[in-house]
């Protein structure tokens, strides 16, 4: 079986995006920052070697309602080129894209996960979202962190974790690589 | 001149303590955790390099009232054989220690550090507290960060970065060092 995964981009202080995501402002008012280093990524090895190789290990992906709505018009096609599962309160039909098929899961996110970890097969799965990551983390589905720390302070956002409750989550870190953009910290979920 | 810096240890959620800092909990609940790599330290050459070397860059402190009350009783000193200066509200007279002396400022967390910078000299001022961090960094008066990431999540307590406005920050990452416990991580703010 393959692993669930978060592979995110987050500043210093914690943010996944700026404030108010929406339509008009995807990653929120100034997040775009948090991706200047995928912009860059072509030109830089390391960050090339490494977008190619999570690109590579997916095998299905569960994102955010919210998530989706914001990103559909970007990607004009699922997020990653694998079945991609929706959470969401309103069910709909399957919505089949160019690369792969959006499916909209309404029994929550462990359902999701789960009915990504079969459709992944031995890759893995990957979240999108900071409230599917949060409920996976709380749900002790999550096994490993894959974080891009940007070298910026966005000073506001959406925060990647919070509502964790209050209980300690040991990790351990597996891997330390630099870029010239960002710092690349794995982490697995003990 | 040396440099203002804030050397902290932050849980990869962002806390520098657990929730209730007080005197029962110098750390908050929960909050030791952060520090077990300086209670494995001696045993650990990149960590113990990393600890020597900052107490010997140290030339004054600036701290905050709250972590002087829950502090004091720990150091039976000041919390570095430096200058310390304690950012209040209630001016008192200086208080001797065995290493240096605490003067208590209260004119604010600028007026403190420019005292520990005419104190330190060409070494370092050290910043102590959330509250004082976040001082100075809004008054544009912190120079390094220097992160001792811990591998856990925290879930509750006393988070580092907040309360920094909305403007980005940038930061230039000037170094990264493995230890078994924890990743250090240095930044230059521009």
């Amino acid at each position: 079986m393959g692993a669930v995964i978060l592979h995110v981009t987050m500043s210093l202080d914690g943010f996944i995006a700026g404030p108010d995501v929406g339509v008009d402002h995807p990653m929120g008012v100034g997040g775009l920052r948090l991706h200047e280093w995928l912009f860059n990524a072509d030109t830089n090895e390391t960050d090339s070697t490494i977008v190619k190789h999570h690109f590579a290990a997916v095998g299905a992906v569960v994102l955010g309602r919210r998530t989706f709505d914001v990103g559909i018009d970007i990607w004009k096609d699922t997020p990653y080129p694998a079945p991609s599962f929706v959470v969401t309160h309103r069910g709909r039909d399957d919505l089949p894209m160019n690369s792969s098929t959006f499916t909209f899961v309404t029994e929550g996110v462990e359902t999701a996960i789960h009915q990504a970890k079969a459709a992944a097969g031995t890759k893995h799965v990957t979240l999108m979202g900071a409230d599917v990551a949060q409920q996976a983390i709380r749900a002790g589905l999550l096994d490993e962190i894959h974080l891009q720390l940007a070298p910026v302070l966005l000073g506001t956002g959406r925060r990647l974790f919070e509502h964790l409750g209050s209980e300690h989550i040991e990790l351990e870190r597996t891997s330390v690589t630099e870029s010239p953009y960002v710092t690349h910290l794995r982490f697995r979920l003990r």
